[in-house]
Parts: C-alpha cells; sequence; structure tokens
C-alpha cells in the first residue's frame, strides 16, 4: 500500500522546530512494509491543507496527517479533513467526558477552544491519546484510509505504536522482521563495500546501511507470512553479514550505543572501572554513568585536564609529563595505571588529545588523541587521528576509547532484541 | 515573496534521515523576511517530481531544491526541473576542469555518472561546492527562480549562507535584523505568559518563542530600509522584553550554551573552578570543557560515584555519609568544599542527586538533586526536582548548576552577536 504523510503546522514552516513526526511515521510504516511515498509540511492554513488533502486522496491509499488538532481557531485539521471529504463534524459525547476529566484534574475550566476538540469527522473512529486533550481518529472512505494525529512527538509515538500500526498491520498478509546490526571502526562506504553482496543479491531479506547519530547501521529485513517465518528466513540472512563484518559489529537491537554494551559486559563479569580524561573532560565517565545499574561496577571517575592534576591525582610523574608531554603514548598509560591504582578497580581507561580548535602542532595536530587501557595489570594504548569540530573529536574519542575496550575485552555481540 | 522547498531523496522516505535541510532553509530564508508556505519531501522519481515540480512552479515564486545531484542513475533533479521547465542540458566545460581537479586530487577516475554532473539546465547560474562534486545552480525564467541545492547538510550549509542568501536579499527592499534571546529558569507558558503583551502589541518588531534542545528562546526581529534602522527598532524592543523576564534571560545570541556564557565570565575574571560529579557523572565537566580556552580556569573535575570515592577523593567525612547519605544538602555542600580544596581552585560545582529510573523512595524520588556551590569561602547549596528519564534528569541538573553558578556570580547577560 502507498502511503502518504501530512505534518500540519506554521512552526514549521519557519524553521525553528525539526520535523521528527514525518521521519518516524515513514520509519514505522516501512517495519510493515508500507512505503511512503510523499510527505509534505504546510501551514495552518485551511485553503492550501485542502488543496494537499485532495492530491494525497487522488494518488496515496493511506493518509497520515499530524497536527492541528488543539484548541486555538489555527486548528483545522480535521474540519478540513471532512470538509475534503464532504462529511459533517459530529459531537461526541464520550470525548466531552474525557475533556472534563482532564480539565477537573487541572482545576482548570473547558472554553469553547476545548469543545471544539470533542468534534470528529462523520464515520470516524477515535484514537485515544493518553498524553493530551487531542485525541487522534481513523476515517475509511471505501478508497482511503486516513489517519489524523496530534502533532507532538511524545503524544503520538505510543498512539502510532499501540494503535496505527496494528491496525495497518491486518490489511497486509505478509508478516515483517527487522534486525538493526550496529557497526563500528569502519567507515561508510567500507561497510557498504563489504556488504555489497548481499545488498545487490537479496531481494528478500534486503540489507540497508544508514548512517546514524550513534554510528553506522544495516538494517536487515524479512517477509513472510507469519512472524516465525520471517525470523528463521532473517537468522541465516544476519549470520551472512556477521561473516563479513566479523568485530566491526558490535552488537545487534535498535538504537544501541556502545557504552550500552560495554556497560552490561563489564556488570555482568563484576569487572569495576575507573577513569582519566584530558580531552574528553567528563564525557567518557558520563557516557558509562548513563546506564542504570553502572554504580556496582563504576567507582571514580578524573578530569585530569592540567598536568599538575595528572601529577596530583594520578601519580602520573612529572619527568614522564616533561619527557613526553601530555599528549603522548607514555602519559595516556601512565594515566590509565594511575587511575586504577588510586580509586582500586579492575580496569582504567584514559583518553588524552588535542581537541582543538587551538593548541595543534605539526607532530601533534588537531584530532590526535591517545586512549590508554589498564586491565589486571596488563596496559594497552591506542593512537586516533580524529576529524572535525571540538565536540565531535571529543564525542568520536568517547567512542573509541569504549570500543578499544570492547574489543581488548572481547565483549560478545550481544543481541538487545532477545532481551525482551 | 512565497517560497517552497523540496527534498528529494528516496532515504528521507524510509524515515532513518531526519529532514534537517527543510529546517534549515526555512530558518534562513525566515531571516530575511521569505515566507515558506510548502515543504515536500519526494523520493529519487522523476514522474513525482515533475509532477511536484509543475504544481510548485505554478503557486510558489522561490522553490529550493535539496538533494538529487550524485553521480548515480537515481540522482535526477537537474534533469528534471530542465525537463519540467523545457529547456536543455548544457554541457560545461568549467565544471568539467573543477571535477577532473577533484578526481586527480583523490587519486581516482571519473566516471560516466561524474561527467553527468557537469550538465547543468540551459541558462543556469552554478553555485560553487566546496564540500563536495555536485555544484548548485540557480535558474530565473521571468516567473520562478528556482534554486537547485546537493543533498548533504555539511555542503548546502555555506552555499545558502554565502551565496543563496545574498542573492535572494537583493529581491527585497526591506532588510531584516534579529537577536535570539535566551532563556531559563521558567516554563515555555510561563514565559510566554509573560512577554504576551509584546507578541501580541507588535507587528515590527515581532517577538516568537521557541523550544530548542538548548532550552527556551525568544526570537526578536525587525524590518526597515536599511539594516542600521531595523537595529534601531530592535534595541528597545529587547531592553522591554528584558524587563519583563530580567534575570530568566542569560544571554543574547544564536545557538548559545548555558557553559558558553558562564565560561567566558570564569576566563574573563580569572576564576578557577574544579567539578564534584555523583549523578551527572562527568558531564559538568564535560559541559565546561567544551569551551576552547577553559583550560585557563578548569583545573580538575571528580566523578565521585560511590560513598568511598566521596570521602577517599573529595574528604567528605564517612559520619556525615551516614547521617544525612550521599543524596542531601550537606554532602553537595561538602562536595564542593572538598573539591575546591583538593584541586586549589576559586570555585567548585558539585551534584549530588537519582538520576533514576532506580533508586528513588517517597522522601527522595528519581530527579531530586543537590547542587553545591562553593565560591571564594563562601558556599551556597540549591534543591531541584526534576523530571523526564535519566538522560534528561542528567542533562537538566548540569544545566541547572551552572545556570546556579551564573546567578550566584552575577553573570552579565552577554550579547554574543557584538563580539563578532
Amino acid at each position: 500500500m502507498k502511503a502518504e504523510i501530512i505534518n500540519v503546522g506554521t512552526e514549521l514552516l519557519l524553521g525553528e522546530t525539526v520535523n521528527t513526526n514525518a521521519t518516524f511515521l515513514a520509519k514505522e510504516l516501512k517495519l510493515i512494509g508500507i512505503s511512503v511515498y510523499h510527505m509534505s509540511t504546510i501551514g495552518d492554513n485551511q485553503q492550501r491543507l485542502k488543496e494537499l488533502l485532495t492530491s494525497a486522496f487522488e494518488r496515496s491509499e493511506i493518509i497520515i496527517t499530524t497536527g492541528g488538532l488543539g484548541p486555538t481557531k489555527d486548528d483545522l485539521t480535521k474540519e478540513t479533513v471532512a470538509a475534503t471529504l464532504g462529511v459533517d463534524m459530529i459531537f461526541n459525547d464520550g470525548e466531552l467526558e474525557k475533556l472534563k476529566k482532564i480539565f477537573k484534574h487541572r482545576e482548570k475550566d473547558l472554553n469553547e477552544g476545548n469543545l471544539r476538540q470533542a468534534y470528529f469527522p462523520d464515520g470516524a473512529k477515535i484514537i485515544n491519546n493518553n498524553n493530551g486533550t487531542a485525541s487522534g481518529c481513523i476515517i475509511e472512505n471505501g478508497k482511503n484510509i486516513i489517519i489524523v494525529l496530534p502533532g507532538p512527538p511524545r503524544e503520538i509515538t505510543p498512539m502510532v505504536k499501540e494503535t496505527i500500526i496494528p491496525y495497518l498491520e491486518k490489511f497486509s498478509d505478509q508478516k515483517f522482521v527487522s534486525k538493526v546490526i550496529n557497526v563500528c571502526g569502519i567507515g561508510e562506504s567500507i561497510m557498504e563495500e563489504r556488504v555489497m553482496p548481499l545488498i545487490k543479491a537479496q531481494e528478500n531479506p534486503t540489507l540497508a546501511p544508514y548512517f546514524k547519530e550513534t554510528g553506522l547501521i544495516l538494517r536487515a529485513m524479512a517477509s513472510a507470512k507469519d512472524e516465525l517465518t520471517a525470523k528463521k528466513m532473517l537468522a541465516p540472512f544476519v549470520k551472512e553479514v556477521e561473516k563479513l563484518l566479523g568485530d566491526n559489529i558490535y552488537a545487534y537491537g535498535e538504537d544501541l550505543t556502545m557504552e550500552s554494551v560495554v556497560g552490561r559486559y563489564l556488570m555482568e563479569n563484576n569487572l569495576t572501572i575507573s577513569t582519566a580524561e584530558s580531552c574528553t573532560g567528563g564525557l567518557l565517565s558520563g557516557a558509562l554513568i548513563n546506564i542504570d545499574g553502572i554504580s556496582k561496577v563504576f567507582k571514580t571517575g578524573f578530569t585530569t585536564y592540567t598536568n599538575e592534576s595528572k601529577t596530583e591525582f594520578l601519580g602520573v610523574e612529572k619527568a614522564l609529563l616533561d619527557k613526553y608531554a601530555a599528549v603522548s603514548k607514555q602519559v595516556a598509560e601512565a594515566m590509565a595505571i594511575g587511575a586504577a591504582k588510586v580509586a582500586n578497580t579492575d580496569i582504567a581507561l584514559s583518553t588524552t588529545g588535542i581537541a582543538g580548535p587551538t593548541g595543534g602542532t605539526k607532530e601533534k595536530p588537531v584530532g590526535l588523541v591517545y586512549v590508554g587501557l589498564y586491565v589486571k595489570g596488563k596496559t594497552y594504548v591506542k593512537k586516533l587521528n580524529l576529524m572535525g569540530d571540538r565536540q565531535k573529536i571529543r564525542t568520536r574519542a568517547v567512542r573509541e576509547a569504549l570500543d578499544f575496550l570492547r574489543r581488548t575485552l572481547n565483549v560478545p555481540k550481544y543481541d538487545f532484541d532477545e532481551q525482551a
């Protein structure tokens, strides 16, 4: 089935708010095999919205709108959908009761605008909104399925996952399953090159590469008449990808960070850890501490930004700093040893480097970072040459440091989907 | 003038990439007084793109496309624009030379697809792309202005700022100036309520509230025949806003973080600082260290996640931890005093709290955070009750801690636009 997404809201046209609703909806639809061919953003203007809806009803089977369901006079999406379809707006008693309850709880009175929220196009099936006053609705007119949703992402997320997707899934005789393969240590083009035979050869399952904020991913997807069959098709296909990418795969599962993988391993194996940071300035410990339960193994983090603080708190010898300077293999190693010793941990991870934009030299350019690692008496050092601005160099250094720890400890490729 | 943005790219319809180009373009256009009425996303499909362009040429004066200028067969934006306008694609010798240079530098050969990148619609004015092989172009056909840009955000950003905006500004007899007012310490609805008289009363200058990742902002905008007159209109208007919001304004300027404001003050006044973090786990020092030049004043950061490490490294007495527990006013204060002492700094900032999702009790719920502050012998403590998940609570705690420091030190409301 062909779907179309229409995001209504003048604020989106003003360029201060990024349209994450369109992305979210497109992805959810893709995961049940529905293709989106058009996405449009339009202001709170009845005439332009009507023109757009008219085209959409012609060219797409499923039309999903977001926004324009609020209590103000600008909010006209439901009314415009009804007008375009040529149906009346009908008052819904149940909705009024819901609104009364919400406003009683808020100790406020319902105004005229709120009463308008209780009207829906004739024949619409109401979709409950547990996070706001604007309910959504579904209208089937024989030719089109029109789904009308509110604007705030936190309101539509549960509505889509709990109601819209199960509703739309019924129209398909195929079930889709997917697996996100999280990749690190190689660039996008090398990753693509290596898995190209699988991208090209396969119709089902499919494999597609994406570049995300958290890093590179591959999404493998299979479809079949039932979920179990699709899963059985997907498993060997994912194994094929694993053969091609090896340890550059760090885990399986949606929206995974490197720290969640490393943190899980540390907690499962009761390995205590401390950090000693210079150029990453606390971001490495900040990443580790983002994992719930990490207090079991994370003890102490040091941000030693000056040479003096490296000596005073980590016991890095002044002579070593004088001889090799702070950004060096030797100091990275000494920082890790020092942190493990003073914090009394099994493992210590250190960073020292030049984040820029100033401070680089020909020998030690901006982006040069040394990662030091101490694991139960043994030490390891990795040299990185990172690209980007100050913020990016620091974020990448954190990720690379955690990846260095992962590879050194031989952390298994967890499948986080299997936890649930 | 009415503008329309068309983003071309199947990857956008698949929901793995958020469309930040549309947001960026809309904002840049708004700042020179051009309104965007339609934004559309469409796949790499010539027929659908042609239909969309045909509608766009009818209803909008300025049409900006992004994407579809690459060397693959899918990339058809320029060809489709030419076909819709009924003009030929013309080979450009200068572009070929540019491409040859780039490929020589990359030590690769030009392929047929790359040669296609040297063709442009007849009459097009080429826009140089310093960050990629795909140049953009501008076509004026008397009725419409069509601007064709590549897809990658890092490529279009300089092209828009350096070429497109100055080009479009010439069509307007009005000059627009704007000022971003950065707000903290109050919620969106309270901010709106307080400045509502200004939002409602004014046509020029205008005032609009936005909720951004870095916090709340108000954008004040004025237009006049020349820039100086517009600036003179804007200044007293911004003063009016300042009267209404007082110290809840922390600075003026685009994309400002709280740490950039506090960091500037610390550096200007040679005030040294250290941090002692529990629940924020290094993110506070990580925020401060993101400012270039901060090594002048930032000395050491401690992430003391366990009671033992608070005692060992910050000298927080065991008796105090036993009596009041780690998440307490007393321990926050002792952590700040301890950090300032051991790191020998003028100022120390500490955090201790419950980031969740586990660990909360009735007396000390998830979101309870104490911020401790030591400034040259004096101490201050602030109690926070924060909402959100683990990540949000920690990010908000960092911001609130920095704001507490800002207010305690009476940091001036810097205007960062005036630096340039």
